[in-house]
C-alpha cells in the first residue's frame, strides 16, 4: 500500500490533542473559516467534482448516483451555511455531570470528552465530507474520512480546502484527513487501526454495516436500516390514523425511518385497511397484504386502480425502502408485540386510543424509538432536538437512535481529594 | 459442535423478553432466592467445585490459580451476601429522562432499558457466575457466561442452582445459561453470535481482551488493563506524597488501578525520591529508575537494602501487576502530559499545590479517571460510589471506568404525539 495508515493515525492523533485543548470559540471561528473558504475556494471543488462525474458517466453510472455526487454552487452554498449551523450549536465538551462527594470528602465527577479520533467510511455524497468534519471539529475530534472511491477527488479536493481553512485559524490540518488512495484494502486496514482510531461510523448501507462488523477492531455505531411497523389497535381513531400512514409510508420512501409494515388488529381491519389503499394508492404504494387483508382489500377494490398483491413471508422483515407497504391482520397486542420482537428495532409505532395498551407497547417495543400516534417519520435529530445527526443507531452500546454532538463525545471520571490515600 | 449457540441464544432472547417486564420488587425477590438456594444446595456446588479442583491439581495447576477456583461455605456464604447486596441497589431500568416537548407538540424521553443479552467471558473464578448473574439479572439482561474449563463443573452447578432458584419464583431458568462444552471453539462462536448477543464482556487478561476485539461482531466492553501514572510536580508537598505513592503501589498490587509509573518533576525528585524508596522498600518494591532517578536514589542509598535498578524503555508502558515501579524525572508538566498520552488510559494522578496545573492535568489527561492529590486506586465502582462493578472499561464508547448497574443498560426514545404526521 502506498497510504499509510499509520501515518494517518499518528497524525490524527496529535492533531486530536490539539484539538482537546481548544475553546468552543476557537472552534466556532474554525467552523466559519471553513465555511468562507469552501465558497472562497469552491472552483477547484468544482473542477475536482466535475472530474469524478465525468469519469463516472463514462463508467455507466445511473442519473440517481449522479445526482447524489454532484455538487454546484447552490449545494456548496447550502453546505457552507449547514457548517455555520454547526458552529450556533452549544458545544458539549467539558461539560460536568453526576457529581458527587464520597463520605471520604473525594470529590467525584464525570467530564465531558472528545472521543479522540472518529474514522467513517462513506459512499458517493461529497458533502458528507464536509458535514462529518464540522460535527467532529466541533466535538474536538479529529477525523479520517473514507468516501466512496467514485467521488475520491471531490474528497480530495474538499479536504484540502478544509486543511487549508484550519491553517488560516493556526489548527491542525491533520484533524481532517480523507484516505483518497483507492486501494479497496485501505478500509479493511482502516477498521483495524484500534491503536489510533476510536469509533469507526459507517453510512452506507446494509453490506457495508456488516463489512464493518465482520472486519472492525474498533467499537462501530450501527445504524440506519432497520424494518419500521405502525401498528392500529382496535381503538385506533381511523380517520386521524391515515395521514399518519400516509406520511409514514410517502413522504420519503428511501430512509430509514420511513414505514415498511403495518399490522393492524382484526377489529378495525374492514374499517382501516380500504381508507388505507384509497390513500396510499395514488401515490403509487404496491400493497403486499397477508390472505386476511388481502380478502378485505379485495372486497373493497372494486373499479379502484390498487396495487395489492399477495404477502409472502419475506414481505415482513424486509426493509422496503420504495412506495411497498406489507400488512398482516394481528389478533391483537400481544401478537403485534411478537411480530416487532421478531422484526422491528428501528422505529415502530402504535395507534390507539387506549392507555395501557400504550403503557404496554412504550414498554415492551425493544426499538431505538417508540412512538405513540405519531408518525415513525419522526425518528430524527432535528425532530428530537439534537440540532444535529451523525446517524440514527440500532445498536444498543454508547448510543441508541439519533446521534447528535453529544453521542460524539465519551467522559472521563475526575476525583478530586485532599491528598487521600485509599484506607 | 455438540451444543448449539443458536439454541441457547434463541432462550436466553426469549427470557430476556420476559425480564424486561418485571417489576424491581419482582427482580428483587428472585435476587434473595438465589442466595437462599445457593446456600440450600451447597452441597451439590462443592462437590463440583471439588472435582475441578482434583482435576486442576492432577493437570499441576499452581497454588494460587487453584485459590481462586476453590469455593467454601463460607465463600458460598459471601456470594450469598453480595447477591442481595445486588437486591439492595437502584433498579436504573425504565428512568425517564431528557424529556422535552418539541414546537408541534411532540413529547420526546429517553427511557433506560435493558441492553437484552450480554455475553461474559471470564477465567477461573466461579464467584463471577453469580456476580454477573445478579448485575445482569437486576437489570432485566439475560446471560450467556463462559466460565474457564478448568471451573466448568462448578459453573455447570452454579448455574443449575440459579435455574432452579429463577423457577421457584416462576422466572424463565434461561435467564441465566452457561456454556460448559469444553469445545474451545465455542467461545469463538459466541463472539458472532450478533443475531442474539447485545453487548461482551471479557473478564480477564489483556490476551482474551483481544481475542474478542479481533472476532468478535457485537460490541465488547474492554478494559481492567492500563499503566497508571502519578506525576509529583515541585509544588507537591513530599511528606503527603508519600502515603498516596505507597498505596497506589503497594495496598494491592495485582490490580488494574495500582500504580506503575511515578513521574518526578526534577526540581523535587531530591527531596521525594529518597522517601519513595524508604517507604516502598520495606513493602519489598523494586524500583526501575532512569538515570538521572538512578544516581539520585544511588546516592541515597548509603546502607539501605533498597532494590534499584536501571528502567529500560519497557518500564515504561508497562502494566506490572507486581511491586515493581518505574521512575522517571521529567522536565515539568507538558513533558509528563507527553509521557502518560503516549503511554496512559486507565487511571493517572497528578500531586500537586498548583491550581493551574490540576486544571491542565485534569483538562489534557485522556485517560477513564483522573486524581488530583488522591491514590489511583480510588477507580473504583464502589469508591465512586456506583454499588457494584461490572468491568472498569478503558474503552471510550458506551462506558468509560467503572461500570454499574447503569451501564448495563441502554435507553430507547419514546415519542408520544397527538395524531402527529410530519409537516
Amino acid at each position: 500500500m502506498t497510504t499509510d495508515l499509520n501515518v494517518i493515525g499518528q497524525r490524527a492523533r496529535a492533531a486530536a490533542r490539539k484539538l482537546a485543548r481548544l475553546t468552543c470559540e476557537q472552534k466556532d471561528a474554525a467552523l466559519h473559516m471553513i465555511a468562507d473558504t469552501l465558497l472562497e475556494q469552491q472552483e477547484a471543488i468544482l473542477a475536482a467534482n466535475a472530474a469524478d462525474l465525468e469519469a463516472a458517466r463514462t463508467a455507466g453510472t445511473s442519473k440517481s448516483l449522479l445526482d447524489r455526487m454532484l455538487l454546484s454552487p447552490e449545494r456548496l452554498a447550502t453546505i457552507a451555511a449547514d457548517t455555520r449551523a454547526v458552529a450556533a450549536l452549544p458545544d458539549p465538551v467539558g461539560e460536568t455531570f453526576d457529581e458527587t462527594v464520597r463520605p471520604n470528602d473525594l470529590r467525584v465527577s464525570k467530564r465531558r470528552t472528545p472521543l479522540g479520533v472518529v474514522g467513517v467510511i462513506y459512499e458517493a455524497r461529497p458533502n458528507v465530507t464536509v458535514d462529518i468534519a464540522a460535527l467532529c471539529l466541533k466535538t474536538s475530534n479529529a477525523v479520517i474520512l473514507r468516501g466512496g472511491s467514485d467521488i475520491r477527488q471531490s474528497c480530495a479536493a474538499i479536504t484540502d480546502v478544509i486543511g487549508a481553512a484550519l491553517e488560516r485559524v493556526d489548527l491542525p490540518a491533520d484533524a481532517v484527513q480523507s484516505i483518497t488512495d483507492p486501494n479497496r484494502e485501505l478500509v479493511g486496514a482502516l477498521l483495524r487501526l484500534d491503536t489510533y482510531v476510536d469509533m469507526i461510523i459507517p453510512r452506507g448501507g446494509a453490506g457495508l454495516h456488516r463489512f464493518c462488523l465482520e472486519n472492525a477492531t474498533i467499537p462501530v455505531i450501527t445504524g440506519g436500516i432497520g424494518v419500521c411497523h405502525m401498528f392500529a389497535d382496535a381503538t385506533a381513531d381511523v380517520e386521524r390514523a391515515i395521514p399518519l400512514i400516509h406520511n409514514a409510508k410517502v413522504q420519503r420512501p428511501s430512509v430509514c425511518n420511513a414505514l415498511d409494515t403495518l399490522l393492524v388488529q382484526r377489529e378495525i381491519a374492514p374499517a382501516l385497511l380500504p381508507k388505507v389503499a384509497a390513500a396510499l394508492s395514488p401515490a403509487g404504494v404496491e400493497l403486499r397484504a397477508d390472505p386476511e387483508a388481502l380478502a378485505i382489500l379485495s372486497d373493497a377494490r372494486g373499479d379502484n386502480d390498487w396495487k395489492i398483491v399477495p404477502a409472502g413471508e419475506q414481505d415482513f422483515g424486509t426493509e422496503f425502502m420504495a412506495l411497498i407497504l406489507s400488512i398482516r391482520i394481528v389478533d391483537g397486542l400481544d401478537d403485534a408485540l411478537d411480530h416487532i420482537a421478531l422484526y422491528g428495532d428501528h422505529s415502530d409505532a402504535i395507534l390507539t386510543n387506549d392507555p395501557e395498551a400504550v403503557r404496554r407497547f412504550v414498554n415492551e417495543v425493544d426499538s431505538s424509538a417508540v412512538f405513540v400516534n405519531a408518525s415513525t417519520r419522526f425518528n430524527d435529530g432535528g425532530q428530537f432536538g439534537l440540532g444535529a445527526e451523525v446517524a440514527i443507531s440500532t445498536q444498543k452500546l454508547h448510543a441508541r437512535g439519533p446521534m447528535g454532538l453529544r453521542e460524539l463525545t465519551t467522559y472521563k471520571w475526575v476525583a478530586e481529594g485532599d491528598w487521600l490515600a485509599r484506607s
